[in-house]
């Protein structure tokens, strides 16, 4: 099931989720709003590669926004800090950011029960958009569970600001296994 | 949880869910098939911006098809009018139409409980693709909901064919605050 | 409700679902990895159409990887068998993945109830990104169902392999009836 507007506000109260800082007025009728924090992400390399580290540049949106361009993947990350020991995060765009083109992820919705942090939006423009630090252009929906929990433990635990891939990290764990 | 077909028609005689009009061989498994209306929206400027109004102009689907190009956005909408006051509807691609890398929404895939209208797709073609009125390219999932509702009453209520991103009104509503 | 991981274990060895070949390494806390098989197929068309059948080739990803186009749709598949007679997949990128702005979907991310085969993934690089098989790119995740149950019975049931898009037969299924 997924909880309502007023049951996030009200499992938020009962400490059962956390999305902080919390404006009552960003509830929305099964979901909550997200805010753009101030930091971009970028890869510098060329060509990408699940196996290897790909190094990264940050980007401090501008006072007149950044003009996202469609050939780049940008990585972005909410004010909030959110997760849930209880529920499933699961994060969508905004619709009115959807209709200018503009993806806030790239098929990864599902955050782990258990993880705490800052969530990393994958910005992807299909046309150039300006987007402005503040900008509500995601969403965060929570939906209950069947089964034990089992807690997140993993590689972007806690974080603050855009993460970069740590998919080539999989390797190395593979291979000390 | 998410509703099987048979469920879904159990639920509009019900009259808990809207889908209109109703053909039981688009009932799916866990879904309903949705269909392309005739008339395509796109963006004129260059450069679009989440704080100002971006001017569309609106295409109608000749005959033959229209082919989408890779580098646009474009807004479509569903001949069905949908939505429920008590169920949460998601929409996705058929596998078919995803199969040929067109994206028929941008991450906003979630539908508030409450808003009633003509769904606006927000299509994204990957290689150029050509399209018809009438394909069913997309379908629509239920969702049941925990905690009280607040039906929806937002800008986009009662759409009737493809809608624009009102997304710069937020900050006329919040600079009206 | 979404299956926990340790759920998604109990809910296997019942025999409720399948994931097959399983290694409990894998299991997160609400979903199961999936892994990329060798084939890749491209189609050889300039412009796709939904009215016809647009030929594919396929590829077979070398040692060193596979380098991801921006401007290509690729179909892959996983190495798992997967799918349920009584609860939904839902299929979606491992955030790793989408983090390098690869998509592993393209708004198809469910499955019907009853289809058991691989799973197609529907490739889109953002920039281009170097692949390889036995990567783990995308994950599954398993939701209850609300109503009576109608296995699905379609076109790609039993899938191997990735499998293109079939949604030229619609065209022929209404024309025959």
């Amino acid at each position: 099931m997924i909880l309502t507007g007023p049951e996030i506000a009200r499992e938020r109260e009962a400490g059962r989720l956390i999305l902080d800082p919390f404006d009552p007025g960003q509830v929305q009728p099964n979901s909550y709003n997200l805010t753009l924090g101030p930091t971009l992400a970028c890869y510098t390399g060329e060509v990408l590669d699940t196996r290897r580290e790909n190094p990264c540049t940050l980007v401090t949106i501008p006072e007149e926004g950044f003009v996202l361009e469609p050939d780049r993947i940008y990585l972005g990350s909410s004010v909030e800090v959110l997760g849930s020991n209880h529920l499933v995060p699961v994060i969508r765009a905004r619709s009115g950011a959807a209709r200018l083109g503009l993806f806030v992820h790239v098929t990864a919705d599902l955050i782990d029960v258990g993880s705490i942090g800052q969530s990393t939006f994958q910005f992807h423009a299909v046309q150039p958009v300006r987007v402005h630090a503040g900008d509500r252009l995601a969403q965060v929906t929570f939906w209950t569970t069947q089964g034990d929990i089992t807690l997140y433990d993993g590689k972007y635990q806690g974080s603050r600001g855009p993460q970069p891939s740590q998919i080539h990290r999989d390797i190395t764990a593979a291979a000390a296994r």
